[in-house]
């Protein structure tokens, strides 16, 4: 029986949340799920269906296709009391495929899906990179080419300019992994493993100096090689568009497909769409479009979100293999966007009414409460002992735009006084009309 | 570089989700928003504002105050890269409490808050229990007595109300520790390790046989004391209300405070409230009122959810210590009991329309689309290169309940053939029509 234990008997324990991760308190948590209704609503409107999967996966789903980083690095690996080795999701395209896997013949396609949910990688702390996070995951199975591709874009258009968004706030870079493939192999005459290397640095590029780029160039072509490639390279990232890029590549089967896909961009009304030969994406499961959502704000320039075409990942599963495209927008970037380009509103609670309870009228106001719920009214009652400035400064505090007061003679009149907290007005109402009044006056 | 890998080289992966969670198909997933939906709207209408807490606590938060089996049995734990022995969070309690504690000053009171989380626990999966589970919590910090108690209790019969549960589907069983504290002590004389032993003894109570109660009984009596003991609590199980109780309990200050909660139960109209002595509640830091809901169907006699008022965990994270009670409806338990009483409804995808083009016209529909999305209509388009009755078969799967026929001449015309699936009713409607034509028949 411990009821009766004292706190401060013990060593108190840290109230700092876990590292990493945050506690999202109320204000935090508007903001969330402001962003999360927008996520959604878009989703919807392009008909995708929500699904989840479990916050585990086997260790080794990870291991086959999500790159070594990710796997020896970052996941929160941990043997379970049933001795399964399993891992905390960094990312939900491989459960997503699993359960595509799982259900490939019953499932009427193309499917369109979608998820909102949290992850974990173990990474360093820093702006916009937390080890807890939340995605939106969109993908679509079973549609080829680039309809497909062009509607997951289209979407991430489409969730930019729900929250306000102008398309000159940010580009989309548009790469192919088969282009990388013919570059690598073809112009730039790498061997596999050379191409692998290369690929990495590539995506490397903005992250470390010019000359360390070069250095390590130097070392993948080997001595007598590089000459000739850093030439090729040069006039790789020179290109400013497919047509500045050298004839081989420009005429390849590959960058046709790439050209195809900005024809559906352009129909779809996407001006801020570019090619980007540089453009790699971490993830080794991609196999033909990737794309990412990149800020053009000065002070917060960095990749929003990417994606792309994975379409081998269902057939892992042990399924007949099936063509996907996904992408999946972070919270964390998606507010950094809003607040660098001053596009987050401020976001009210929901509750419009402190009721504040006079006297010793707390049972007599339980019916008025549970009238005005039922009217859609959000009430909160503060039936607390306090004196009513204190209670009055903790429902100003709590952004409640209405107090209400309540004692017996207003019981019993039935006309209450709704002071409006903003302006100071009163007016006396009964129920009936506080809920209609309010109606009108509702978050949505 | 591994794009060209084919899935079939390698040893396929399993399909399967991990033992004891699930994975959430779009159907079981609309019955999943369903009942969250409904539990953000009455937490809501009662002024409670969203939070929400890492996954990962340290694992000291649970061992203080959650209890032995618990901790020890139950956990997902684990030492993290950086050496912090954590655990995926088994509850949100202890959370929300670290919480209030790390903000104990700013935050103003009563603070109503609300959560809709997922948890882990490793038990034995079974029907109604699963390792990964879903949970609204909702707690008042700050408000002490009946009052607060009363709320609680009334969220938990407004959520089942605004499921449509009738009060004789559930019965709300009341206790309170104090009342409990006070009988092992002065009623039954046990010392406080006895007294701890008969709790769990109780708690238990319906799960095991009359005699292995009894003989468990005997043991934590002894020998001598046996007797007697076991005739008091004969007549604690007979004690059909507070007036069966035995004096000595009766008039304790403790039944005086149950009393005076079922004034405000009753004031709130709530009729299925009934006082049980044997009710106990698991978690170790309950402090005062507990309560447990409970499904009368004879087909899911169980427990549906519960909770109480804990006073002392606030304190523990080193902050003044606040009072406070909440309550945690599952969403298993929740969707067994609506099932159990029919109250589940079909649920429907949001998609309303699924446009298939026809011949060549999937760019030319694309502004179509982004039409019909601005003007609120969910449309999913099959610009798949199948033949029509394929898309047709896959639209009537998905349940998406009008079909939108989109080729060449349409788009010129500007009027387009809208099919009822149901009734197979067509007619031709431009994008302004169809619009409002469909946002009468939304879903909410």
């Amino acid at each position: 029986m411990k009821s009766d234990t004292i706190a401060t008997d013990m060593a108190s324990l840290s109230s700092e949340s876990y590292k990493g991760a945050r506690d999202w308190y109320p204000a935090d948590m508007r903001v969330r799920e402001y962003i999360f209704a927008k996520w959604r609503s878009v989703a919807r409107s392009f008909g995708y269906q929500a699904y989840d999967a479990p916050l585990l996966e086997p260790l080794e789903v990870y291991a086959a296709k999500s790159g070594q980083e990710l796997v020896n690095e970052q996941t929160y690996q941990f043997t379970d009391r049933g001795d399964r080795r399993v891992a905390i999701r960094p990312e939900m395209t491989p459960s997503v495929s699993r359960m595509i896997a799982a259900r490939r013949q019953e499932t009427p396609l193309p499917a369109r899906w979608y998820s909102i949910a949290q992850f974990m990688r173990y990474e360093r702390p820093q702006r916009g990179r937390e080890r807890e996070f939340w995605q939106l995951n969109v993908d679509i199975f079973g549609a080829e080419g680039a309809p497909a591709e062009a509607e997951i874009i289209e979407m991430g258009a489409t969730i930019m300019k729900s929250f306000g968004a102008r398309s000159d706030m940010y580009v989309i870079r548009i790469n192919n992994r088969k282009v990388i493939n013919y570059m690598m192999a073809q112009y730039l005459e790498l061997e596999p493993t050379q191409a692998q290397m290369m690929i990495k640095l590539f995506d490397r590029k903005n992250k470390i100096a010019p000359e360390a780029f070069r250095d390590q160039a130097i070392d993948i072509f080997g001595a007598d090689k590089s000459k000739q490639g850093l030439q090729k390279i040069a006039q790789l990232l020179a290109a400013k568009s497919m047509a500045d890029l050298p004839e081989a590549l420009r005429d390849s089967e590959a960058v046709r497909e790439v050209q195809e896909l900005f024809t559906y961009l352009e129909r779809a009304g996407i001006k801020n769409a570019t090619f980007d030969i540089t453009l790699m994406r971490g993830l080794d499961y991609y196999t033909g479009t990737v794309f990412e959502f990149f800020d053009t704000h000065p002070e917060n320039n960095r990749s929003l979100f990417g994606g792309g075409r994975y379409d081998g990942l269902v057939g892992m599963f042990g399924a007949e293999p099936l063509t996907a495209v996904g992408t999946a927008p972070g919270l964390t970037m998606m507010q950094l966007f809003l607040e660098a380009h001053g596009l987050l509103p401020e976001i009210m609670p929901y509750t419009q009414v402190c009721m504040i309870i006079l006297g010793s009228a707390t049972l007599g106001a339980a019916k008025l409460a549970q009238d005005l719920r039922a009217g859609g009214v959000a009430v909160e009652v503060d039936f607390t002992d306090r004196k009513i400035d204190k209670k009055l400064k903790a429902a100003i505090k709590k952004q409640i735009p209405y107090i209400l007061f309540v004692g017996e003679d207003d019981l019993k009149a039935g006309v209450y006084p709704l002071k409006n907290v903003q302006t100071a007005e009163e007016q006396r109402l009964s129920a009936e009309r506080i809920i209609s009044y309010l109606s009108d006056r509702r978050r949505s």
